[in-house]
């Protein structure tokens, strides 16, 4: 394989953008670097990974201007809604306030944006502006006297912490959820306010079965009362909108339009409403960074079926650039934000059949259809499934990827073996830096594809474990490091998990990353006939664990998006009934693991894409498997080989000489030195 | 294990019978005559195996005056069904006209009673007394100009062979379903009747929209229009219901009673109807001969919620004896079946909330329920989870009903290999009689659990085979018998399937018997943690054959009633998703199997109760595993022991071992011999 790479675009051009901003009065300007603030923020943690993310490849001078009005507007931004603790009292009273004025007795504050995105804009951040809570999952539930929050038992500690539990009592969400809360403290006659852009048709059902038993009502509010109160709250983000090639897509924008708009005539639809941003990014062919890790440009879409289909995009005109407005093309309209409703009154008053994503189209959505005389059919997004299976093109994308982004990893394992047997003291935020900066060397590198996770010792069995300066462990002789990391390049998302020993692991170590390696070695060979679920081989993975009484506590695998989310449905590998089957092209993740709480985690993980597999003789079923992608070694120093089976030894063996001929051509020195060591045949 | 067992009464007593039926007027005679033989038709397809089942245990003289009644009444009664083929055009002319009568266009005729049971009694065989068909599953649409019927995969020769197709179109019940084809037939205005009792509320959803579609309406009709212009229909069957013993049913039905009703009020409910006869046969401890192989009374109940619970039993009081009536206490009301609409009128009326079972309760209770005022809510039957969670005794029984019909197989076995050996000729329908024979020489067998598979050469890949007359194969060397087949016994039900070889395999039949034996010890050995689900296991039992390219299209396991149906949910293993997690004292089947179509079938069964197991040293989950209940030995001549690891051939031999122990007190002579051999260890 070779290692020369054509030359791409960047995602962001610096001197376009720097002429922008010069070009706008001060008053514009900082409301500009508001908005690149907004869409930046969380991105990284220093402000040096701001210019790489906005402008990879431009001359630092070239973007200086546009570095320092986001720099200068981002502290501003942010400070406010990190200042949430503090301000709450005087933030709750307000929120009271204006639900007293709207005649409410009580309002949902969920974590949520429109697009119910994973990760959402910070003018959604609702929740932390109101409670100081800076979790990824909770709900706030305020009523005239009292108020509660609700999380997940991975934040019972922290929003102790983070949030002033005199103002709002602490639950947890699953074992103690907001029904159960909200029947014993509304009153008959009360009226609960929720914004209906912030819920899902099916996510309300549990609390509106309290709310009625209260004799209490549940009131969708037009305007977020919140929104009313928050008087610095942040403008909507504005990153560019960036063409993504057919060369890297596979597929015209023009020909998935009109594919789908025919699947949609096929099934009696008149049209579909796309609220997912990264059904709309793969349906147009269109990238953005208005949020953190997913290369996404938020907007709304309807989808008007039959012909060769037309696509009315509803987003803020300023993000789409001159190229942009090029490559959508006479297929494509461009609409204000506001000309959303209105669009989908005309819809209605025809009386049109509107397919709505079941899992995340906002209730808005629906109710604005049904108001107007249309219908809304609650169903699988339409671009869903078609983007879940890649094409050739992505699929190459994807290996292509996956080389270089193996190359990037062993160089930093290479040198953080070399540094640690020097002596080097490093902690967490010391891995996570180095192994982006390692990645980082690769022009195509476009940030990471979620935050890293680095957890040694106990911190590996934080599940969600993010290194902060407070936690941050220093990496010790006789532990285990749990590193979980992934990255967006133009042709490819990764996503990669290896538990490295520190110095000797203990026995206990060796046996259970081979218990783990054993069902993630199952899982990677299986073979399955067509119209298999990945629920159907979740147990492949968990089986060795099982027969030693260990489990592990997460899903077995996700969807990976093309440059885009490295969570994406619907197909998933999972205990989780899924009745979606494997087809040729899904890409998924297969991570098995184990946690010990207070001493170590393990995860191994490989992105895999379903593949047709030759028949074998004899063979009387269409067959598939999977084409392993990631290609970084296991930790030859963390399996017992006398726990392997001769096929076990044969597979990791084959795969290490995979990962070997794959990346040599881009190493060279210390490095490959490493990567021979570290691929060396096993033997029982 | 003693061979000693405690006396019982026979299911049904002879003598008492018989004194009912001197005691009654000719006419009377006659009327029970023809519902005793609605009830044992279908049973026995031999009039000598009537009176075993009708009174197992009573001297043939006692019984003589029943079993004359009921031999006569039995041919007059089933003999017009069986002309539903040379009738057809007259029964048909006859319905069109009762329905123009009604103001229809046209009329659904399922294969289906009012309780969706999977043995429907004679007066509900409408379909084959319409068209002739004598298949298991089917539907038939009669409109005004046009008729067809649908039927599945299996049935599509037979279709053509019973039934005029000039009179009825045959269709694909799946490939050509009846929506498609009343959407083209059906005219605007049109009125298509179905009998709401025959239905259940998923059920009509496809013919639903089709109708819709077509402009035309689907009409509930209040007594089935067939039944009107059926003159000699069957009555409705009559067998007297038998309590079933605390000693073999180990809890009280006061208890179940009690702590089911005490379920419903804490799930805010007011009463469930159990339309489910196994459901009311576990929560009254009773039993009957209503239908054939399930050991069922038929009737409907009420169940209160609330207090210390309270049973309304709406079934023929005739049915009812002395001693039932002893039994059922006063917990339990006896009503005519005719006053169930009365009483669903009165909870309607009084706004009651009642559960109706989601997947067979019939339309009409829903419809009666809902007119009346009152809520019905679908959901599970109350008594499905507690009756498959099997209690101490209930699996005591299953150990001892076993080890019984172990024994019986095992004699069966050793003598059709001898008298194969010495040249005997012997086909499918042999098979059948001697295995019923040989489990018949105990005084506590009540019948088979369904009627037995013996499937020999290519009818072995038939995987619902039935020997009749015209397909009986002699069994010959070189091929495979299949061989499924169960028993009922007052204390367990059991159903086993072995594949025998007769004469020597062939390599592929060895190759192929080995992959199916592998998935089966795979499952069988399995360790999964409580919360774990069927379908997450299926694929242990499919593994082995995937990697082959291979298959099998059923189900792995279904759950198995203690002298109840030898099928019953709500748990089962197999691809399509369940949520029902697998508990201790669940049963369930464990039958992979491989089916070549024109040449032969391999299926490997045995049931197996789930269990708690010893935690392994540093386990950290509650793990569960199987108990196999199913103690017949594989046949060693189809076993590759070179395909088998060390783990499964000493499973393999384990499990051998097992089966000596337990059945040789019962066998001695050359069935002692025999299951010496039969169990020798297997080496590599």
């Amino acid at each position: 394989m070779s290692t020369a790479e054509p030359a791409t675009a960047p995602l962001f051009d610096g001197d376009a953008l720097a002429e922008l901003a010069a070009s706008l009065p001060p008053q514009a300007a900082e409301r500009l670097g508001f908005r690149l603030a907004a869409a930046a923020a969380g991105t990284a943690e220093r402000p040096t990974d701001l210019l790489a993310v906005i402008a990879p490849g431009a001359p630092p001078a070239a973007a200086a201007p546009v570095t320092g009005l986001v720099l200068a507007a981002r502290q501003k931004l942010l400070a406010p809604i990190a200042a949430g603790r503090q301000a709450s009292a005087a933030r709750l009273a307000d929120l009271r306030a204006a639900l007293a004025a709207r005649n409410l007795t009580g309002f949902l504050v969920p974590l949520a944006d429109e697009h119910q995105g994973e990760y959402i804009p910070p003018a959604a951040q609702r929740l932390a502006w109101l409670t100081g809570f800076g979790g990824s999952a909770g709900l706030a539930v305020v009523l005239a006297e009292r108020a509660a929050i609700f999380v997940d038992g991975r934040y019972t500690l922290q929003v102790r912490d983070q949030v002033d539990t005199a103002l709002f009592e602490p639950h947890h969400l699953i074992d103690a959820p907001p029904s159960r809360w909200l029947a014993a403290a509304l009153k008959p006659g009360d009226r609960l306010g929720f914004d209906p852009w912030l819920h899902t048709q099916g996510g309300l059902a549990a609390i509106e079965r309290a709310v009625q038993a209260a004799g209490a009502a549940l009131v969708a509010v037009a305007g977020n009362p919140i929104d009313a109160v928050w008087r610095d709250r942040p403008p909507a983000p504005l990153s560019p909108m960036q063409p993504h090639p057919v060369a890297q897509a596979g597929e015209p924008h023009e020909a998935k339009i009109a594919r789908l708009a025919a699947g949609l005539a096929a099934e009696g639809l008149d049209a579909a409403v796309i609220s997912a941003p990264d059904g709309l990014a793969w349906l147009l062919n269109v990238r953005g960074l208005d949020v953190p890790n997913n290369p996404l440009s938020l907007g709304f879409a309807i989808l008007e079926a039959g012909g060769e289909g037309r696509v009315r995009l509803f987003t803020d005109p300023a993000k789409v650039t001159v190229a942009a407005h090029r490559h959508l093309g006479n297929r494509v309209s461009v609409e204000a934000p506001a000309d959303l409703g209105p669009a989908l009154d005309a819809l209605g008053a025809a009386g049109a059949r509107v397919r709505l994503d079941q899992a995340t189209a906002a209730l808005w959505l629906h109710h604005r259809i049904e108001a107007a005389g249309g219908t809304a059919l609650a169903g699988l997004d339409p671009c869903a499934l078609p983007r879940a299976v890649k094409n050739p093109v992505e699929i190459a994308g994807s290996r292509a990827a996956h080389v270089r982004d193996g190359a990037a990893i062993v160089r930093f394992l290479q040198a953080l073996d070399a540094d640690l047997a020097a002596g080097a003291v490093l902690d967490e935020i010391d891995v996570v830096a180095r192994l982006q900066a390692a990645r980082a060397q690769h022009a195509w590198f476009r940030g990471p594809s979620f935050d890293t996770i680095a957890g040694a010792g106990p911190n590996g069995a934080i599940v969600h474990y993010r290194a902060t300066p407070e936690t941050s462990r220093v990496l010790a002789a006789g532990t285990l490091l749990l590193l979980d990391s992934g990255a967006q390049y133009p042709d490819g998302t990764t996503d990669v998990t290896r538990t490295l020993a520190l110095g000797t692991p203990s026995p206990e170590h060796r046996d259970r990353y081979t218990l783990v390696l054993k069902g993630h070695l199952a899982l990677g060979a299986a073979r399955f006939p067509a119209g298999t679920s990945g629920s159907q081989l979740d147990v492949l993975a968990r089986a060795p664990l099982w027969q030693a009484g260990l489990d592990y506590d997460h899903g077995t695998g996700h969807g990976v998006g093309s440059f885009l989310c490295v969570h994406e449905g619907p197909q998933r590998i999972s205990k989780m009934p899924n009745t979606v089957a494997l087809q040729p092209g899904m890409i998924v993740s297969n991570e098995p693991g184990y946690y010990k709480t207070g001493a170590y985690g393990i995860r191994i993980e490989n992105l895999i894409a379903v593949t047709a597999l030759p028949a074998p003789a004899g063979a009387e079923r269409d067959m598939l498997g999977f084409e392993t992608l990631t290609l970084v070694p296991y930790d030859r120093r963390l399996i017992d080989t006398h726990r392997l089976s001769a096929a076990e030894i044969a597979l990791v063996n084959a795969y290490h000489a995979r990962v070997l001929g794959a990346l040599s051509p881009l190493l060279d020195g210390a490095a490959l030195d490493w990567l021979k060591a570290a691929t060396a045949p096993i033997s029982p």
